[in-house]
């Protein structure tokens, strides 16, 4: 069988979960890793290369997966590579996705390629359910959950107060308010309240706890409006409890189909590396973008463009024979 | 906007199912019900018509919803049916879906039809559920576990034995184990463990309760393997307490994304009415073979070869804007 030659783009933490994720799917072989940086500095035993000779691979991968960051990275890297490669990435600038379809998309079609975008599991596998949930229970409620998990952007706004060393922020689910919905009642969502905020915080020396803790409280877009506890800890006990990246949540809908009956649907995730998980959805879509790219089905697509069977490795026939 | 025009071929559960959820749906309209009995016995405020007279209503339904029994209607209906009309079904025969595909297809190809079939949510949502688990965490394991619920076939079973006035079997999932299996232990699954059975029934007058209770534990394919309880209960109680059709269940999947990390998903149903929630899975995709039929993408399809967009009744571009 010919492999799906795959190539990485951003060696952080995606990058290092499509590589170690690649290891699960035999149809599948990583070409290489392409980094800004010196490869020769990157701690891997996969080939590794500059990103700026990546054009040298044009005829030798099927698919790249970009690894890059959603703020500055995807926005730039995405454009200039789908004009040469078939490329899935899990661009999570949510309000922009729109506008990144649209620059990705006439690209893709004039070259031939395939886009898919914006996969992962928020947005991803979670928009996927959102929009399923409501197309078959249109007379009803959505909530989304995240947590209990590390939110990158919060540790690392935590990071930038002056007087902090080390820091994670973990995004809580208010458990009861689950189970509440879960049961069939009714009640008042709206994000804010649903959701707690823990901060685990590593003072360097002469840190005044009291002012980070009054800074982190009260920043704005990130903690304001949130019940927040913030944990002053030891290094030591932060290298051991908080140093890995889980992360999960979940998207339900109560709906009633008539008057007298209720629906539930609840689709969760409980994820202990939220890269590596979200690496493993970019992958199962590496396959798809492979396969629609055999087909000649050039373009950008998001998850909610592709049909299921495109993600894995059997065909339609063995598909409708094991498992439906 | 003109609306999708719908018909409903068989009037049992699924049928009355349809007919009540289409109230939902702004963008569809009710055409009729078909049926093979007369008209004017149906308990219906709709129009309803002899299934012998369908192909006057040719030229005005779009998609006919077929709601016959999975048994012996559905693979004769819908041969007959998709030669002049857009289909889906709840076929729920598994081993029989890709021999039934198989006769859909051609037919639906030549005359140019769509015909959707196996929705519903085992097969449906379940199948598509099991295929994105597996295809994103390969290296791992499925469970799938259904109930609470009533299962018309069993009832039907054990109403069958001589003695039985009235019965209602529910399959009852084993708790710890899900719970088990959501906190990432390893269990030891099949299917016969994970199940227990609870059947009450009404004794006519003079009935064995004794000889009932253990025909009903031999009952070979149906009972046999299984821990079976069985409760003898009142008319009255059975008709104050057993006559909904709750249902539900889920796929849940536990997976290595590397050697160290777990990741676990589940899909959950809770169904107050199990029939009404397989019309809403029908009539979602009933609109997804409406907006395939206007793309002149014709043959048979199943849950796994149809893009989540066409579900819904929002265009691609409000769908990336609102839920992605
Ligand atoms: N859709 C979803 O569900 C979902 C879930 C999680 C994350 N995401 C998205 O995935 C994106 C990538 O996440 P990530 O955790 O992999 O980000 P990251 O670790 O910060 O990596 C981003 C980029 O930064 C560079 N980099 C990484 N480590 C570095 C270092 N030590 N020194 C200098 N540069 C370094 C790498 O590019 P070079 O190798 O070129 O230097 C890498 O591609 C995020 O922006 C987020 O938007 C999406
Ligand atoms: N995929 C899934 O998840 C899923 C879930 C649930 C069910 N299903 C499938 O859906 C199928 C239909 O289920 P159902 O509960 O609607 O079955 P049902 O109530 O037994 O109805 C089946 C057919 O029997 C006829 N019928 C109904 N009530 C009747 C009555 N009182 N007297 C005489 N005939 C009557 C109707 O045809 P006429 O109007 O032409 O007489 C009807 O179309 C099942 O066979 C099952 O396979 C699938």
């Amino acid at each position: 069988m010919n492999k799906i030659k795959i190539g990485i783009v951003g060696y952080g933490n995606l990058g290092q979960g499509v590589e170690v994720g690649l290891k699960n799917h035999p149809d599948m072989e990583l070409v290489g890793i392409f980094s800004r940086r010196d490869p020769k500095t990157l701690d891997t035993q996969s080939p590794a290369y500059l990103v700026q000779d990546i054009l040298d691979f044009k005829d030798k991968i099927d698919v790249l997966i970009l690894c890059g960051g959603s703020k500055t990275d995807i926005p730039k890297q995405g454009p200039a590579l789908i004009e040469h490669f078939n490329t899935v990435d899990a661009y999570d600038t949510h309000a922009e996705i729109p506008e990144y379809f649209n620059k990705m998309n006439p690209i893709a079609e004039k070259n031939q390629k395939v886009a898919v975008i914006a996969t992962g599991w928020d947005p991803g596998l979670f928009s996927m359910n959102r929009l399923m949930q409501e197309a078959i229970l249109p007379n009803g409620q959505s909530y989304t959950f995240w947590g209990r998990g590390v939110s990158q952007g919060h540790s690392d706004a935590v990071r930038r107060i002056k007087g902090v060393k080390e820091a994670a922020q973990y995004t809580v689910p208010d458990e009861m308010m689950i189970n509440k919905i879960l049961a069939g009642e009714t009640v008042d969502y709206n994000q804010k309240d649903a959701h707690t905020r823990e901060v685990y915080v590593v003072l360097e020396e002469d840190a005044n706890p009291t002012k980070v803790e009054k800074e982190i409280k009260e920043m704005p877009n990130y903690f304001v409006g949130y019940q927040t506890g913030v944990s002053f800890i030891s290094e030591e006990e932060f290298k051991a409890e908080h140093q890995s990246m889980p992360h999960g949540g979940r998207v339900i809908r109560q709906g009633k189909t008539s008057k007298d009956a209720l629906s539930i649907i609840d689709f969760s995730l409980s994820l202990e590396s939220n890269p590596e998980f979200t690496a493993a959805v970019n992958i199962a879509y590496a396959r798809a973008a492979y396969k629609l790219s055999q087909e000649e089905k050039y373009g950008a697509r998001t998850v909610l463009d592709i049909a299921p069977h495109y993600l894995s490795s059997k065909s339609r026939e063995d598909l409708m024979r094991d498992l439906l």
